[in-house]
């Protein structure tokens, strides 16, 4: 007897009825034999009504109250999904993140898991239950609060579950088939991935790619826990996610190619080119509690002794960005900062790109032949991605698929789309 | 500086502005230089739509995942009012039963509360924070699972902290202004008590006042906490609830009257009047987990050698209660049972009956004199209740009102109402 733990999202528990039909596949999943941990997020769309009812109370609401405000949600869909499957004639039992022993750290709307201590599960699983779990919540180490764990909690919580629990596979079930060579809604020959390795699919979920959460993919790589991301809407086979070191003689040289129009870019203008300028300017922007993405310093041209320095980050941080590097212009002495939120990045991204050259080559010849112009380049080993106009992204994911000859014939692929949680 | 504990009822928090109205009472009696810990219900209609869902998924969910799934409701209304009160620029924190340390038995959807372990709460206090309780839930002491306290939950947690904190006062809000001589909705000229001991508010809780619940009184008195029934909605004084030993020279012989239409009367007819048959059927009826309000037996006609049994119950036990007794007809050997919901409870209360003879018979005639035929008559110290047709307790209550002399006429009463946690 294996043990099995599933994550359901919001999408798959929007209703009575959607309830109803994942009771009905966990109870299948125990039937065949398996021990079952379930993880669940709220339903449909519970958190952003909550959301908005705090919005009514408090234009600012404090994170600690916020986080006990929507784990309301998992609770609601954790009892009703317990009671579903009991009315199937299983006994199940759900349990807070707290009561499930994941540990956080402090972080309200964005802990981080910092221990999994599940007695409560295993306790459940020895008398034979289904034990559900609320995604995307955790108690605090040090102040015994409810915690959230922000964007892919829920993945998250479902996967360190697994760890701690030594289970078989980890199921991520979503709206989607699986993870695709690209999106189907831009490319419509875009194949469902049978397999991807951990390092693939991260760089993938860095690039844009929605299904699977870069933290979720990161806990599943570094406890080497298979994930397995599937519809909940079909019986069909998904993707599974893997660990990439066994001798893999048919490994494709590129996995897909992914896009995100979620960033914007920042110019910092005429910057005095001397040792600690960058430094201050990236100091600034992290102080104010901001990733970047990519960073492009242009040569400096020696008439003028400055030089300008580019980088993207999520849009909805440019405001901040741009206010928090505002504030010091005088003190790090800058001409002048420009904002261009119309951008779109897009990557290609395979394990095989380490032992096959030419890959950058044929990539940008690609982009070339349908008109994109590239802005900025950024590499890794497994990932090249580029920085284009915003309205070239369709063209440029679809002539590099095509070049890399990533489509499929025979495979439909169904609605795309993602959860946050 | 003195403690205050707080109760806000579902309807006192029913949407966004409600919650504003009643942070800006909390920070007012924080201002005024009070430590404030508050209890709160579900929001206005919360708990119903829960219990729908749960229907919605389940003919009959486990009782333990139907507590898990309602106490989302207070964790919603308590995350907000905590918002609420941090924009009015105080510090307030919202704890769970659990957190709030309220330790219960282990039976779902009415446990008992066994102890409050308040240390977090007092520890909030400490910081000058304001603290948010979750009314009508605990932890239950044997499987750490979450438990709900059933009808009256909420207003229990508030007398149960005010004893384990030593608070000063239980303030209850509700819809109303206190608790008033009669039922304002049958009796324009019932006058609010402004003061009404433990044992009258019992009695009156017991006999149908839906503005404090029995379980609630029965703690305040145990630990001698005075409770202030009051209006979230204005600002008057309500109704202090207190302790009557002390000589109090002005204590009305009879403070008020309440009616109960919520019960049903079976009557067990043709029962073998030897020992043991009453024992019977009232073990059936235990066993049943129905609780029994008043009983008649008749006096048994020497010729038959039976007599009927009859008592009342409440009207949503009365099905379980036929069906368990008609199993043990044979047994027991009656001849049929009869079952009436169409009756009516009115009940005169007051502690100064204890030493005033005559009250019975001023009462009794009071009904006589408009027509109310009495079906049965039950009696403690500072109580007489009646069972009469259900149509005839509007007559009976404003008759025994205007007999007392209890009503006022320089106080007008606001709308009648109650909620159910």
């Amino acid at each position: 007897m294996s043990l099995v733990v599933q994550k359901y999202g919001g999408s798959s528990v929007a209703d009575a009825d959607c309830i109803k039909r994942v009771a009905k596949r966990i109870v299948d999943t125990k039937k065949a034999g398996h021990d079952v941990v379930v993880v669940v997020s709220a339903m449909g769309d519970t958190t952003d009504e909550l959301i908005d009812l705090a919005q009514q109370v408090s234009p600012l609401p404090p994170a600690r109250e916020l986080d006990m405000l929507l784990t309301a949600g998992e609770r609601i869909s954790m009892a009703l999904l317990a009671m579903a499957i009991a009315n199937l004639g299983f006994e199940a039992r759900s349990f807070t993140g707290s009561q499930a022993g994941v540990i956080t750290d402090s972080v309200h709307g964005k802990a981080r898991i910092i221990d999994v201590t599940p007695g409560r599960i295993r306790e459940a699983l020895d008398q034979d239950q289904i034990a559900i779990v609320a995604g995307f919540q955790g108690v605090s180490q040090d102040t015994k609060d409810v915690t959230t764990l922000g964007r892919g909690g829920s993945d998250t919580t479902a996967v360190a579950l697994a760890a701690a629990l030594g289970a078989e596979v980890c199921e991520i079930y979503t709206d989607v088939d699986g993870v695709f060579s690209a999106d189907p809604r831009l490319v419509r020959t875009a194949r469902r991935l049978p397999r991807i390795t951990y390092e693939e699919m991260l760089e993938m979920a860095a690039c844009g790619a929605k299904v699977l959460h870069l933290r979720c993919v990161e806990y599943a790589r570094r406890y080497g826990i298979p994930v397995h991301v599937r519809s909940s809407f079909s019986n069909r086979e998904g993707t599974w996610v893997v660990d990439g070191t066994d001798n893999d003689m048919e490994q494709a040289i590129i996995s897909g190619v992914a896009h995100d129009r979620s960033e914007a870019k920042i110019t910092v203008v005429g910057v005095p080119d001397k040792p600690g300028e960058a430094a201050a300017i990236f100091r600034t922007v992290a102080d104010a509690e901001i990733n970047i993405d990519m960073v492009v310093q242009n040569v400096s041209s020696s008439a003028s002794g400055r030089t300008d320095i580019s980088f993207t980050l999520p849009k909805s941080d440019g405001q901040a960005a741009m206010a928090a590097l505002a504030k010091v212009q005088d003190q790090i002495g800058f001409e002048s900062l420009q904002y261009d939120d119309q951008i779109g990045k897009v990557s290609l991204i395979g394990a095989g790109m380490r032992s096959h050259p030419g890959v950058t080559a044929k990539f940008f010849e690609a982009l070339a032949n349908v008109g994109v112009n590239i802005e900025m380049i950024s590499t890794s080993e497994i990932r090249i991605s580029v920085v284009c106009r915003e309205q070239d992204v369709p063209a440029a994911v679809a002539a590099a698929h095509e070049a890399f000859e990533l489509g499929a014939e025979d495979e439909q692929a169904i609605v795309y789309g993602g959860t946050g949680r």
